[in-house]
């Protein structure tokens, strides 16, 4: 059975929501963020990044988000969440999810990670009266030039799905009016219908 | 013919040597960064990121390093690249090179490309000054956890090797000494020997 380790309201939620969607047999695994659990021996041992997801399968432990989600997609082909058999498309659903982790992601962790790249107060002040800026140039360029829909990539659903629907619940903690963006508006809406979602939220939560 | 986008001195040489490996017909086309080339309408209408690389294709355009480099690794089995037809091996290189771009790049960038997350003068200043730190510890880890050795991977060339040797040549303008990570430092070395490197490096600055 696959463990998935997660935190609630980070971006594990997208391996989570990937692994219900795939109908995988797996467990989830809470770490406690609020009393440094990431950073204790026990977690390290399982991802020295002190980060989530980290995702333990027979064979080892992934981690990082776009690779959990495409191994999610090669492991379980019959729930169809990637173009596994068209390099150029496949490579189209990469291009969004790299983006998500390595532009839009980061954005948003100027809110509350800044001392990841700064220790003075100040600047860290200073970072996070950027963020609605930042985060909110991200998903304008979204909403005009990556989101096709009604899923990200068209007709079809794909592991863009869950990991942009995860970035966009955070968007009004870093006070981003989600109404500027009416694509990703609707996009997040249709997802939270979605009975998996449901499903890996409430397990989140509970 | 696959065209790429670049410019000198940026993540784009990842990709650029791996076309190189992988026999890919190709040519480059230079972005003059100096002349802010990268925001201009024409580029502009390439990638809306203003950002390189992007690799035009017969069926679009391509952005993103992980993306582009592993559709080279698909495109081209013959090169092996990549361990294409397992995904537990395959999700290993993709976390790889997702930790490369939305966690070590993003470290390097706050020394020249802080007013993304930040207007301040000061706040700019004190992120250039952590620079040294935060890029030496994503190195550190790479160092004990990631590296293998003799290639990233182990004994297997992959889509990985081209891209820690390209953030790699970034160590000493990042103020970090390389004589501190041995295995990275070899990794460099060896991979400055490949005549693939070596092709790609001169085409980008002749």
């Amino acid at each position: 059975m696959l463990e998935l380790f997660y935190a609630a309201h980070t971006c594990a939620l997208a391996s989570h929501i990937a692994l219900e969607e795939a109908g995988a047999d797996y467990r989830i695994v809470r770490v406690d963020f609020s009393s440094d659990g990431q950073r204790k021996p026990e977690y390290l041992a399982i991802n020295p990044k002190g980060r989530v997801p980290a995702l333990v399968t027979q064979r080892g432990i992934l981690t990082e988000t776009p690779a959990i989600l495409a191994f999610v997609a090669q492991t379980y082909p019959g729930a169809r969440l990637a173009p596994l058999d068209d390099p150029f498309a496949f490579a189209g659903v990469q291009a969004f999810n790299s983006y998500l982790c390595s532009t839009v992601h980061v954005a948003h962790a100027h809110r509350m990670r800044g001392s990841r790249w700064v220790d003075d107060p100040a600047a860290i002040a200073a970072m996070q009266r950027k963020v609605p800026q930042s985060v909110g140039e991200c998903f304008g360029l979204i909403e005009r030039e990556m989101l096709a829909g009604p899923w990200v990539m068209g007709s079809a659903y794909t592991i863009c799905d869950p990991y942009l629907f995860t970035l966009a619940q955070w968007l009004d903690g870093d006070g981003v009016d989600i109404a500027r963006f009416p694509k990703v508006r609707d996009h997040r809406q249709r997802m939270s219908e979605r009975a998996a979602v449901r499903t890996a939220i409430a397990a989140e939560l509970a």
